[in-house]
């Protein structure tokens, strides 16, 4: 079957390696629709990510969605044929993390795309069954693969416990936070201010639903809106980290999603105490899979107007190149495999 | 200023009373609309609802909305002219329940049309400032009156943590049954099925969202559907307070909001046990008025379909008789005071 | 080695079968110091509790501990010689349950001494790595057999949520009371009172630091105490059951740990609601183990008082009679594996 | 009636004033017991803190307790004579937050010695009587004024959710560090470890109970005992600020308790998120006095041990001085009114 591996920075080449092997709880999974990510972006571009650095070449892509293809002798509940998609990262079932429910916490977990556990630019993946998702004929494998960022949205509306009725401040407009946003209003807000630097963005927000949408060179949030019950901080910037806390409530909550690339960063220490809120980090996802599907299949949450463009497997290169060069009137891209 | 006062069981009179006085805190608010609750349909017929007995005349009405008439000296943030919602209850600040933010469990709480208390089927009615709620333009008269079943919907929803993905049961499809099915979904909820034997109210339930309307005189609900995440009891019945305890799935949540006329019943003790789920009792509510209206206002919720027809006040015991005959097209009369 | 097989109800024989073998997760351990449990008496009385029935001869025992013997291929952090207590209950790893961090409500979970799973009355035991716990030098075997009944104590009082400052009732003083009111002390509350209707353990009790132990057969604790803010059942009466609903303050949290034979029980259905309290199963429990171990260590809980007489492996059989027999004398019957 | 006023900064003056009056629900408290804090010291020394600036003469003190001299009319359940401990913050009870029972939070708190509001280091103040809590006979005055810095610990180790079984580090052994200290034991640390720069404190703290007592000037906390559950920051440092988060394990939670000086702060942004803890912060208490005294009277927590020195009213100036020059041999410094 065909792969494309990351050879080394900047350069994808397809290579041809066996079909993988399922074991007894696995299922052979025909991989269909693959999104983009920025971590595979970023790996592409830089090699590395924080620690991980990619020193054999390595399979991208972790949003993934397929059909299975083969199963497992101890698997119920799959037959050949199902639509599934995929969680990225098998956790080790057994530290404390793990079994307290916080899988994502787990220390030993083999994710996708992180090295050296390769992604799903491929052809056929090997899946612990448990870990996929079958998807009802009322969802695309499309949406299915894109079931990944929804996930990191419902988590992060998840860790700011947002209620029925909260104001709700979405800090960055690219796809984890039209997610976050969706999630968030799914979760009871009535009222979700999203902000970003690029138009494109916010007006994708207004049409999913933003109750305002701001471009922050433009205008001040908290002179326009004052501050929140949470703010959900997504774009990963250094300015909009320290923002959150400006702009959230007393006994309000602030969820940390995206990753500044600075190292260090100055705050107020005395804010969240004389204010009394919460800073609250999410990495990644647990336990949201399945609802992810659920509130796609309720038209609660729309994934579809996220895809901007779509390459076939042999243009993965393309499509990481496209991704990264859009901004401004792309959200996703995908890569299908045929 | 004209009042109607339950004299005794059957029996209501209209009567010529002085404007109530306001003290500093308070608002003057001159009565425009008033939802007709069971509960004023059983102070009615019965004099009684548990060891609450009608010993003095009583102005009955505790689902209000109003216009501000009068503004104490020491309020501030409203103006005469302000169209507001009213919550009934006004706990005495002080006892434990109170500071905790549980004041629906305060012991001492002066509640609306409760003996000895009186209620606003009425003109005029002194209220707390803070007990008062500024209704935005979007809003209605005849919805800010429905603030008040809406709240103990939102209570409802929050007592069982209503999370996302969530599959819910909702027992009952009268007033509180149709706002807690809209308060399950805005929490998060991707499937609410809702039950009754009222075909009438269960076509309301369909158009109002529901996943599934189903009427238990003809259809098993867990033959249907299996275990729900949460089971939202709105019925009041025997019936469906055990039924809620078999339709949940293990490590779930019951909220029980209906309460039975019968002083006992049987329960499998076992099942809350081997099968770890809560059983929550729902009281009133705290803490969301201002939640209810941010949700009508953004449009999650939808209180105008629930009002069947509307009496003046002078008609308030055709009101309450009609609103007792007819729960096979009707979910909720109104009394509006011109 | 030997093993004690409960033949048919009323009758332990013993057999020589081979050791275990253990698998690349396993240990194989040499079991030391096994607690008889109530439903170890109840299995070897009548052959069944609820839907398990012993269909073929079962070794019982399940609260145990010993020496580790052999060491799988890749377990680390364990070598030969440890001391370690073992967790009961193998979850599946795979279900919605046990991602979600609640394995204790696993539908596939292997239990020790619940058919067709054998227990511990026996020389050696295989079990997978991450459910056995090292016991620090100064913990005993002893004491580390009885971290399981110690958890279900731990469960419960975080069932209940019990907080600093606390006021509780603890129904029944048999081995579950005894360690679920020094749970409930260890979580902060500051007062505890629990009852019985056995003066023997009463005194026990009051030895382990009940602020008051009452035998409700004399005295009726509403009267003495009024109500508490969390009330643990954990004698298995109808009475209790229905008493614990009694005796919670508006607000509060019953959980019901212990289950009453009969199958159906009489209460009043709006107490949860106008009082607003919770009612919550507790079964078995998750994650408690290295907690218990902690707080033995820590001297925070004592659970060397609650053993009453030791009996050799040979001998088991009269241990589950004298344990069935002697309430007012015994709390906790060991088996000694030497 | 004798008051001893901050005039300006490093002048306490004494001033002879009318005994104030009290309305019909409140207490007249005879004052007898109150404790120097470190806020205290800060205005006498400095004038002011943070946005707060003596602008007028101003009483000092606020971890005070007394007897009843007088009561209101429409109080019940206290009578002259009654020991009493005085919670210093009096909220508005009609904000979102005083509704929501985070009165702590309520912007329109008047809080006894932050200006303009006098404290009280004088004979006699005007409390509202719910928030005066009766002191037990086995409770001394002395021990009454130390329920609020105790209610600090008690309201740190709820914000950090502190459950059976963890292990917590307390940085900083000063009086707020010594209260959390025991508060993080009561509410189910099985491990404490606690942190200062002076052995005294740390001797204290040893006899208090503490697992281990680290000067860090000499040892480094993470090397000694890794990570820990939670992490409670009572130092005020820039120094504990960052080491608070640094010391946490994933998926674990950091109350920032102390306020460091500094205005701003270089933390590493990435760490919150990608070990996914909440960084928390606790400002003053609600909803801990009763609590404070359940469990001094139970025993559970020591504060006699607290207090190094006492002075006379009269010598104010002297006790704020001796406080502040003696953090070597003082933990807490008393003023009795006799």
């Amino acid at each position: 079957m065909k792969a494309m591996y990351l050879k080394e920075p900047g350069t994808i080449v397809e290579k041809d390696i066996p079909k993988p092997d399922i074991n007894e709880e696995g299922l052979l999974v025909e991989i269909k629709q693959v999104g983009v990510c920025g971590s595979d972006i970023e790996y592409y571009e830089t090699g590395k990510i924080g620690e991980f650095v990619v020193e054999e070449p390595l399979i991208l892509g972790h949003e993934s969605a397929g059909v299975v293809a083969d199963v497992g002798e101890k698997v119920e509940n799959f037959e050949t044929g199902d639509k599934v998609a995929l969680e990225p990262g098998i956790p080790c079932r057994k530290c404390k993390h793990c079994k307290e429910g916080k899988y994502n916490l787990c220390p030993n977990v083999n994710f996708m795309a992180t090295p050296p556990i390769d992604g799903t630019f491929t052809e056929y993946f090997a899946q612990p069954a448990d870990f996929a998702y079958r998807l009802p004929d009322s969802i695309s494998l499309e949406e299915g693969a894109l079931m990944e960022p929804l996930s990191v949205g419902i988590h992060a509306a998840r860790r700011g416990n947002v209620d029925l009725g909260d104001s709700v401040a979405v800090l960055g407009a690219g796809p984890i936070g039209l997610v976050t946003m969706q999630s968030a209003f799914a979760a009871g807000a009535s009222k979700v201010i999203i902000t970003d630097i690029v138009d494109f963005r916010l007006e994708k927000a207004k049409d999913l639903g933003a109750t305002d949408a701001i471009n922050v060179q433009k205008d001040d949030l908290k002179d326009l809106y004052g501050e929140f019950d949470k703010v959900l901080q997504t774009a990963g910037t250094s300015d909009t980290y320290e923002e959150a806390m400006h702009l959230v409530d007393r006994g309000g909550k602030v969820v940390q999603v995206g990753t500044p690339s600075a190292d260090e960063l100055n705050i107020d220490p005395n804010e969240p105490i004389t204010r009394e809120f919460d800073i609250l980090g999410a990495f990644r996802y647990a336990n949201t899979y399945q609802d992810a599907i659920n509130l796609v299949h309720s038209d609660t949450i729309s994934l579809k107007p996220l895809i901007s463009k779509t390459f076939p497997l042999e243009e993965t290169e393309e499509a990481l190149i496209y991704s990264s060069e859009n901004p401004e009137k792309s959200i996703k891209t995908m890569v299908e495999i045929s």
